[in-house]
């Protein structure tokens, strides 16, 4: 393997080996010496890649919100309307935080970032721009009511997504995020949707935190 | 002053240094000298309430609970309808966070509880038992929509509170939880009441949240 090649795959054995400790321990916890002895590679090449437990916990936040933004390009691809496109996002970044180790430690991360003193904004401040950006498509299009606010209800969709997976985490250890997650979509969609379309979009809700793998026909 | 009355002083004005401390630093940086001057007590002193930083946080987050229900305690005794003593809790809760600093201190450990190994569930417990009997009060009296899901909206409502401040603190350091409170309920009200009552609700939202003090009249 060429030098550049192998120092990337050692740098990534290194995010996943911290990923996994920063998840069983937290932040506070954590050391060094155990993300060297799970990534299997000596302190002197974790310390050649990253100088601190900081700058680890900074690369596994990148690394998670690097591979929700990825799906959550892939479900945009499909082209299906703007409000499917939101339920579809919310729902495959909630079965990553089930089933993908970089994405539960990132996400815990995030939540635990002021406890060490740093204020994560980046990821926030995307996911509002993109919901945003997605409100007023619909609401161009005539599918999510004229009446909402779409950078009140992007803010608002954003915290209580945030608010919903940190309390299952919390309470449940993350058992029941994807429900929980279908639950806030219930209680939501009142406000963006006419009546007559709730059951089409809460059908779709179930769709999306279902456990299998879900990919919609793109010329649904 | 008689010993007991001192010692019940001392731990006051321990907790309030810490609340202080915590707030400014976060739980990964705060010290127990820090605390013990900030507070004006010796390191002994300290010593003899609370045996670590650990203990104290938890004494911070239980002041913090304490002080919160005591105030919802009050709100719900002014005999209101339910939708409107959840609003109001809400409002007076987030007015809270931006005024007392045990509050804004306890509220920002219980989030970061999980980066010291700890698991803070018994606040969120509450406040989900709390808001449920009181959805389930409102849809009693055809108040608040059957339609509604009282144990879900419970739940959502407390983790979507949690999101919304904690957004709030990352994003504005609470300059603007209060606009965020009001747009949490705008986007609520539409699956709890009837069109025909929404901007009643509004106005009271409004006023729940406003920066002086709001006491309706008990008999309105």
């Amino acid at each position: 393997m060429p030098v550049q090649e192998r120092a990337r795959v050692t740098r990534g054995s290194i995010v996943a080996g911290a990923a996994a400790v920063f998840e069983e321990a937290g932040y506070g916890s954590a050391s060094l010496s155990t993300v060297a002895e799970r990534a299997g590679v000596t302190k002197g090449a974790l310390y050649f890649h990253f100088s601190s437990k900081e700058d680890l916990a900074l690369a596994v936040i990148e690394a998670q919100h690097a591979l929700v933004t990825k799906e959550a390009r892939r479900t945009a691809s499909y082209g299906r309307d703007a409000l499917s496109t939101m339920v579809m996002i919310c729902g495959s970044f909630a079965r990553q935080l089930v089933r993908e180790p970089v994405v539960r430690a990132g996400v815990r991360l995030t939540l635990e970032a002021s406890a060490f003193g740093q204020q994560v904004t980046k990821p926030y401040h995307d996911w509002i721009r993109t919901m945003e950006s997605l409100t007023r498509q619909g609401q161009a299009k005539g599918e999510i009511k004229d009446a909402v606010d779409a950078a009140a209800f992007a803010r608002y969709l954003v915290a209580s997504f945030t608010g919903v997976q940190m309390l299952s985490t919390i309470l449940t250890e993350r058992a029941d995020v994807l429900e929980r997650i279908e639950d806030m979509w219930s209680i939501l969609l009142p406000s963006l949707v006419p009546d007559s379309k709730r059951d089409e979009f809460l059908t779709l809700v179930r769709l999306s935190v279902a456990d299998t793998e879900f990919h919609p026909n793109p010329q649904a």
